[in-house]
């Protein structure tokens, strides 16, 4: 198995200013070839430390790539770094990045400067790959056997991550090129519902029985529930799939309809596919999570198919003028309560003409709050049609309590919602 | 100055199934009390690769933070590495984190279990911080010179980022209690609507005089501009924060209102003080941003004193019934058209009454699109009292366009739609 390491350059990044994102995404991309990462590592914009940790790097793994410290601006250093590493003998310019580069400032309308060009301008040593997405291009650097006892690889990419993850599949096609790749394989499925301590326990005779080459691994998310993952490496990919599926297999009796999906799945996309095949639409109305399970749902790609659109109702004003919800619900229960949540739903539902509906309602902290519904409570209800009552509309309503800060609690909030109504979709599109 | 290295542990992170948000937050945290970060590791579950990295790291640096591999799950070995590292001759049970298990699973109604009773166990050569947030508890290892030539103190986490982040004042009210610390000093200020390369070269003579001791990044993101941070390390604290302060003070005649805000400031939070400050009330408008700008305001607290709320009008037909576009105006100009966005800033503002309303109407992609109006394209506009007509509406609007992905392309949106309203408000509420 080829073994590689991703390295991370920028001041920014160990000052806490921005996080990196870019180590993920470039490790599921080799994952998906078959190249491990074995470690990841951020490093400041200081020559010497950059030029110290990649031959560290290069001496002990067959791939190392570094993303950042390409910028247009001074404090990168990079570049020279990884010609002084590469025993280069000066800079040339790239008339491929050039024209690149001329072509995404004439169309900001923004004339080329001195400091552009040098954008396109790269170590000898190196090959290019061309960036259509910025102005700074990746380089490949190929290490001789005499430098490192074995022949590593270095790729370099630009820092921002656009630009970053529009390189990549160069990357793994040229690393394809050149190695001979072992499989690898990983599948996950996704649980919402149930605590990570509880489905260890539930699922513990299951775990026991697992065959001694496939490793389990827990990956709790606020916002996709406890995802379960089976790993194996090498051996014959078709079949170490078929394997893997035949264990998760027989965790399905167990855990039911807690598992909503798998691999890059998430709630919203699932209740997506739902809506979808069977032609119906949405609408939501938020008040404490205040626009985030739109967003949500309209992060997705043709969202404008099933989904109308929504109301954020953070003033009750707007829960009583647009909604519809009546003053004497809010002033007999509370804008916090099972009662608004469904008149809530049914507003919307209402007032936007869709099939499907949901609402939340709820304190997300860290002020508010009282000792009957303190900071974390949220209540959630789905509105649709009632099939027994052919014309009406039918409503459930759930209440949750979390105990997290504000933007964690509006993201369970948010997924405890989005929850609900899966199973509401679950049973009345089945039926 | 204290040398510190954060070591984050985890197989989900170097497959890329999770982002690694928890070295930025330590990394922020330990900057404020004058610790420098000089590198972030990311490695797998693995006693032997765990124990070989943090002694490397324990070898070189003061501080060394690890999080992760701490869960109730089996998957999780980082306990034993650092028993055995540390030379522990066993685990003892904490009561008081015991304490804190019981009462987690108490208030979700589990019972306790022997995975559970073992979050409470740690080696016998640690001191135990209470993690009152989750089951697993924070430990420090204090190393004696023997091992190290030095004497490194290693602080352990939980992963789970919510937790992490809650045992971080007890790590830097440690650190501070065994270090004698020196000072660092950065300041950030925010620019929006210059380009980095533009304001490169804007402040070019700007950054050329600085003093050699201070040292200039260009931090750019999609939400929130291109941030200028300046930093010192050493020296006497108040004078830094002078000196670079009058630095930046020669920046605001060159940037004038491109600068909106400094440090953790944000263009919602810089609105929402302006809002606040003139008791004036704001609703919204979304088509394409589809939420996103609902979600930014409404995760500051507090936003319901300015926020009534917002309409997410995806569909056409909510366009038309619930904001009032006329149907006229989307069947001759299209809902992408800066007619559109002025009824729908209007419209928004009348049906939630508010002074203030911001519309935005395009184009994300990755699908959709016209060679005159492309994918990236969005027109957003801001409706407001109109001053020489008392009681009349006065409406501005603004077309921008990207190149980026979904996601980013609706950061990017809802980030210049607030910057337009930025403007408004700079100018209306000043007068």
């Amino acid at each position: 198995m080829k073994r590689a390491a991703v390295c991370t350059i920028g001041d920014e990044i160990l000052i806490g200013q921005i996080v990196d994102t870019n180590s993920s995404a470039i490790a599921r991309e080799l994952n998906s070839i078959g190249v491990k990462v074995f470690r990841m590592e951020s490093i400041s914009d200081d020559n010497r430390d950059i030029k110290c940790s990649l031959e560290s790097l290069l001496q002990s793994y067959d791939i190392v790539i570094v993303t950042g410290g390409l910028g247009p601006t001074r404090d990168d250093v990079t570049k020279k770094a990884l010609g002084e590493l590469s025993g280069s003998h000066g800079t040339v310019l790239h008339n491929g990045q050039l024209e690149v580069v001329k072509r995404i400032l004439a169309n900001r309308g923004i004339e080329i400067s001195d400091i552009n060009r040098d954008q396109a301008a790269v170590p000898d040593t190196c090959e290019v790959i061309i960036n259509e997405r910025g102005t700074a291009p990746g380089m490949i650097f190929r290490f001789k056997e005499n430098a490192y006892r074995h022949c590593p690889v270095l790729y370099s990419l630009p820092g921002v991550p656009f630009e970053a993850l529009g390189l990549l599949p160069a990357v793994t096609e040229d690393i394809r090129r050149h190695f001979a790749l072992d499989s690898i394989y990983h599948k996950t499925i996704l649980t919402y519902g149930i605590a990570e301590s509880t489905l260890a326990k539930m699922i513990e005779p299951w775990e026991n029985a697992l065959p001694s080459d496939m490793h389990l691994a827990y990956l709790p998310d606020p916002l996709t529930g406890v995802k379960l993952r089976l790993s194996i490496y090498g051996g014959e990919y078709a079949e170490e799939v078929q394997r893997i599926d035949s264990e998760f297999e027989k965790l399905k009796p167990v855990l039911g309809d807690a598992i909503y999906g798998e691999g890059n799945d998430t709630l919203q996309s699932v209740i997506a596919g739902m809506l979808r095949s069977s032609a119906k639409t949405l609408s939501v109305a938020e008040s404490c999570t205040g626009g985030r399970i739109a967003s949500l749902i309209t992060g997705l790609p043709g969202a404008s198919n099933y989904f109308y659109g929504s109301v954020t109702s953070y003033d009750n004003s707007v829960k009583e003028n647009i909604l519809h919800v009546p003053t004497s619900i809010i002033g007999t229960y509370g804008a916090v309560s099972r009662e608004c949540a469904e008149a809530m739903a049914c507003g919307v539902r209402e007032a936007l003409h869709t099939d499907f509906a949901l609402s939340t309602t709820g304190i997300a902290g860290p002020d508010g709050g009282t000792p009957e519904k303190p900071v974390g409570t949220v209540w959630t209800a789905v509105a649709y049609p009632d099939k027994k009552h052919p014309g009406k509309t039918a409503v459930i309503a759930r209440m949750f309590r979390f105990n997290n800060t504000r933007l964690t609690n509006i993201d369970r909030f948010a997924a405890s919602a989005l929850n609900l109504l899966r199973t509401v979709l679950l049973s009345e599109l089945d039926a």
